[in-house]
This record gives structure tokens, sequence and C-alpha cells, in this order.
């Protein structure tokens, strides 16, 4: 016990100097784009601006960091500033004519893509709702509930947006109630909305009814409406960080509500399943995807290695630890928090790299693009010295 | 020279055996689905098959490949009778009462997606024009004159399918005038058709015009409508193989016009331009994206190898080496067939692999799926084939 003590306050420590000594200075304040406002992200692995194009997500992205940091770690101004430049940009350049986000826009903020999900849009409300409780703006409130209360319209009207697929085979993805859920975590916890709990209840009962499949151990990333498995290529595969991604979603929904012990025991269930089927045991990492009954993945890089999903496992390992005190996920925890800042880290530019093949080695050298952008691993080294101050606190 | 011709006889002899006892025999008659019509086609290394659904660009295209072997080859009932049933299959079940067709069906052909392109429609031309030849099949024919006439107006009309980007920064691809191109030489070379000759000059002299780049030695994947290249990551990412496969495209057109030496030398530079870019020094074979500047491709699989680039540098530079006698094209021949024999072909099963990562191991084993099937690798074997014979007999 007193190891394991001693071993989580250091690893506050750690996370504390990389988020502010290593991450957010890679991003900040060089990248905020002080003639057209938001963010210029796109940039190689020593900060070279590789594009000034603009991703809709990775604005709101940002927005909700610097807000974040001003809300939680300390009120600096140019933090608020950034923010304000990203709730900015997003509101006079990223909404099109019929109230739906773009996916892609110039750097002065035309158009270039919009698409058939509503991801822009569950970005927006946590940037606005952040940013609110940072500045008291009551404008970027309304603004984040009305937004909230558009996804949910997406999420629930059949044909509210155009269908990438015929309903020869209808199905769903475990992507909705999971970005929902975590949306709606957000803006409770900011700002508040009467409607959250309400909804976050639903989405879990939905997860675990057609999701989460204890017979075979595993949560499917695709199922039909009634939940049962489509056994075709896309149907098979699995997306082990995504999924461990939602577990952790759960776990802090059950430290929401008192440790509800109901929703500890799915959250855990989802890693012990995830964690076997995407832990690489040849060369260490998370696998990106696999195939439910092991046979091959359409996607020929399936077998490499993004950055994303092990924040997300490195979060998920170290919640359940604090939570259940079980040893196996102290040991995870150090399994992916060792394999991760030792093969994405760069240690001479800052931040991660975003994409190494199998064997470890880096695929690209990008620190940004249309996906990638500062997110994933400041929100880890954030949340994990949350909960880890949390935890050192009470011990 | 006698050097040169003995092993251009062992290459000739190399690629019938390749085709007709390694690659024709894996997928067929096995995959002649008896009770829908049509091919079942995606398959693991070892033939099983891996999702019974239908992918219809490659529907088309293993119907242009039995029609095709029928007519070149040898005139099997058995592939004509399989060429039937893939015409019949794409008659009765690939197309939307709109016209258009699908670009993915189940196995008893009910649609599941339909896409913004027109590439089924490519290669249900080329199936219908060599099935035609091989049947004497007039409604085969006139099928195909009516969807080439179909592409040439979606090529043409801007606006008349729907579009993925806005207005904002309009691009085009040098993938419409080298599809369109291989189409009108496969119709004009099996069943003919007045337009072609005429259309294949119009895109010859477009890929010239605003794609090849001779100050900065590249062919452009995508580029401004003016020919500008447009500096962001998409616009930069180069693709290789794709141009390769358009500059023996260029000298195929070339032979058929009895050896023009415009074409011969707008194809040669279009191959030494890209082989430079894409032939890997460190472990051979030909990467998948490259950037014109050398910056970080977006695409984080951008260094893997793929099959079907390599079927096309193997024919390009044989096609080269035989119409000009440079000793570098049959020094690249060498190098990029020794390679890709040595990595994607499956000894044990027949066949090749489509997916390797950078060092030549294998990434993902499927043989078939929505992008691969009996294509690439055995047209191929199949070209080279025919080509050698030509240069052989002439020798």
């Amino acid at each position: 016990m007193k190891l394991a003590i001693e071993y989580l306050k250091k690893q506050a420590a750690f996370y504390k100097n990389q988020l502010l000594k290593d991450t957010v200075p890679f991003w900040f304040p060089r990248s905020i784009d002080k003639e057209h406002g938001g963010f210029l992200l796109m940039r190689d692995a020593d900060g070279t601006l590789i594009d000034d194009d603009k991703a809709v997500w990775i604005q709101g992205r940002a927005t909700w960091l610097l807000s974040t940091l001003y809300n939680t770690i300390e009120p600096k101004k140019e933090w608020l500033d950034g923010a304000k430049s990203g709730i900015d940009f997003l509101n006079n350049h990223c909404f099109d004519t019929d109230g739906q986000m773009f996916f892609h826009v110039t750097r002065d903020g035309k158009p270039i893509r919009k698409r058939r999900y509503y991801f822009s849009e569950t970005f927006a409300v946590i940037a606005n709702a952040a940013y609110a409780k940072a500045s008291g703006d009551e404008s970027a409130a309304e603004k984040a509930r009305y937004l909230f209360g558009k996804c949910i319209e997406y999420a629930t009207t059949p044909g509210i947006l155009p269908a990438k697929f015929t309903n020869t085979r209808p199905a769903k993805g475990i992507g909705v109630p999971m970005i929902m859920m975590n949306t709606a975590q957000q803006l409770r916890e900011t700002i508040g909305d009467p409607r959250c709990d309400e909804w976050i209840d639903k989405w879990i009962a939905e997860i675990e009814r057609d999701f989460v499949k204890d017979d075979i151990k595993c949560v499917m990333e695709q199922v039909a409406p009634d939940g049962s498995i489509i056994d075709h290529i896309d149907g098979r595969t699995l997306n082990p960080g995504h999924a461990i991604e939602g577990a952790w979603f759960i776990l802090h929904e059950a430290k929401y509500r008192n440790n509800d012990p109901k929703l500890i025991a799915l959250g855990c269930k989802m890693l012990d399943f995830m964690w076997e089927r995407g832990w690489d045991k040849e060369h260490g990492g998370i696998l990106y995807f696999r195939d439910v009954y092991d046979e091959p993945v359409q996607e020929y890089w399936q077998d490499m290695k993004f950055w994303w999903p092990h924040n997300e496992v490195i979060i998920a390992t170290l919640l359940a630890y604090v939570m259940t005190g079980d040893e196996k996920y102290m040991q995870w925890h150090k399994m992916v928090h060792d394999y991760a800042y030792e093969k994405f880290h760069d240690k001479e530019n800052g931040e991660w790299y975003g994409y190494l093949h199998r064997d470890g080695t880096i695929a690209q050298t990008a620190k940004g693009n249309m996906y990638k952008g500062p997110f994933h691993l400041p929100r880890q080294e954030w949340y994990c010295l949350q909960i880890l101050n949390e935890y050192l606190d009470k011990a």
C-alpha cells in the first residue's frame, strides 16, 4: 500500500509536469491564430506548420482544453483569451446555414467539407460549456445547451441526417451513446443541465444491453439495432481502445454517483474484455482493430498503434485501480503508461507522435492533422492528475 | 540482347504459369455463386470465405477477367459460363432505380451502399464489353456502350453526382482521366466504339497539361482545375503506383498508335518521375503515398506496401522496356518483380497477400475484400504475357 501511494504520487507529479511543461507548451501560445481567430494546429514533429486549414472537431477540442485548464489548474488570462479565440471562430465560421456544423474549413473560415455526423457539434457543446464556466459568458452556456439538444435530436431522429448505408442491414455504433454520455458529463460538471442524468442512464443502459457481450467476453463496436452481432467484416470489427474509452466514461459516472457498484462492475468488465483483445502480447501497446472471431480485418492498417487508444487505456486502468484497489489494474496501468511514454513521446520536441507501426517504430511524424490535435493526450494527463489528486487527498 | 531475350522468354513462361496454375485457380471455379449468380470473393489466405457480401467493383472486374481469358487465352466453357453469371448478377442486382450503380450489395443482391463515384459503372463497361466479345451477346455490347456514355456524362457534368467537398477549393483527381482512358481502350479493343479515340486524346492531353509537372519531376494525384498545385495536405499527397498505372495506360496507347514517339516519351517520363518518388530505397517495393514536398502525409498508413501498385509497376516497367529497349527499365522490372513475387506471393495457397508493412512483413492475410479480388494481379500476369508474346514473336 505504501509503495502504491509512492508510485501514485510520482505519477501525479509526472502527469502535471508533462501537461504543463511538455504537452500544452507544444501547442500554445504559438497555435492561436491572431489574424483569423481559432487555432493553427496541423504541425510537424518540431512544430512547423504543415497546413493552415482548420479541422472543426479540433477547434472545439482545443477550446475545451484551454477553458478546462483555466477552470481547474489556474485562471491564466492567456488560456481564457485563447479559449475565446476558439469560441469566436466556431461561432463565426463553423456553422452552415442549415444549423449543422462543418468538418473542415480554411484558415479564414471558408467551408471545405461537411460530414454526415455531428461530432463537430458534440465538441462545440463541451467547448462552449467549459468556456461559459471559465468566462461567465451566458451566451456560451445557452449555445452549449442548445447544441446539446440538437445532438440529442440528431441521435434520436432516424433519417434526420443523410445516411451512408441503405436500410438493408441496419446497424448502430457504440460511438453515439459513448460520445453523447461524455458530452453530457462535461455539460453537467461545468454549467449543469437538468437533462443530463436521465440521458446518461439511457445511454449506459443501451451500451450494456446491446454492445457488451458476456458470453464471448467482448464489447462490440457495431451491432444490429436489436444488439445482435452482424456477421460481416464491418460488423465483426472491434476497436479495443475505443471500447476502453467507453469503459472509463462509465467508471467516471460510477464515481460521480458515489461509487455506484453496478457501474464500477460494468466499466471494469468492459476494460477486462477489451484489454484481453487489444493488448499486443508480442510488441506491447494497444492494437487498433481486431476481429471478434479473429478473422482478417478489412482495414489493412489494423495492427498499427495510434496515440489516442493509449491515452484512453492509461485513464481507464488508473481509474479502475483507484476505484477498486485491484492490483491487476495498477499493473496494466504501468504497462500501457511505460509503453506509451517510451514509444509515442517525442523527448526532443515535446508532445506525442500519433502513429506507430505494430513494432513501435514511427509511421508518420505529424503532431497535428485533421484528427489529431491538443485533446486526447492533454485530456489524459489532466484527467489522471485530477483523479490522483483526489485519491491522494483522501489516502 | 540474347540474354535479354532468354530472360523475357522465362518471364513469359512464368507469367503464364502463375496466371493459369496459381492465380486463376485460387478464385475459380469455387467463387462462382451458383445460387444467386455473381461471385463470392471475400476470402482469407487459404480461400475460406470470410464474408458473402459482394463488392460491385469486383463483380465487374471478375466478369471482365473471365471474359478476357476466354477471348485471349482459350475459349473454355467454364470461363464463359462464369462471366455470364457475373453479367447477370450485375444487371439484375447492381443498379439503383435512378440508373446509378451500387457499391456494395448482399449475397442475394440487396443494396448496402451506393457511393458518389462511378467506378462501379466503369468496371461494368469493361465487363459487358469483354463479355459481348466472348459471347456475341448484342445486348451486352449495347449495355457497355450505354454505360460508357453515362460515365462520360458523369465525368463532364459538374454537379450531376453529389459532391463530397464544397466549392471553396475546387480540385480534380488524375483518377478520372485515367480510368476513363483505360475503359475506352478496353471498349475499343473488344467491341469497338467510334467515340473512344477522340476521348482518349482529350484525357491524355488533360493528364499531360494539368498533372505532369516537369519542373519538379512529378505526377500529381490531385490539382486545382487549372492544374496548379494545391498546397494543403490532401493536395500535396502523391500516389506513385497509381501515377505509374497511368503511365502504362499511355504506353499502351502509344503501342496502339504504332509506337507514337510523343506518347512513349510521356509515359516513360511519368514512370521515371514516380519510380524515383515511390521506390523504397531502404526496404524495396513501392511506397503507397508520398508528399510532393516530403512533408508528412495525412494517411498514417502511407508507408505500407499494397499489392496493386506492384502489379502496375511490373507492367509499366516491362512495357517501357519492350517499347524503348532502355536497360534501365529491364533493371527496374526485375527489381519490382523480384520484390513482389518474394513478398506478396503466397507460395502455399496461391495468389498474393494484399497488404504488407513497410518492412515487407504481412499486415493482413485476406486475399479478397471490398477492394481486392481477381483483378490487378491476374490482369498483370495476363497483360505481361500478351506483350511478351507479341515482342518475342517479332524478335
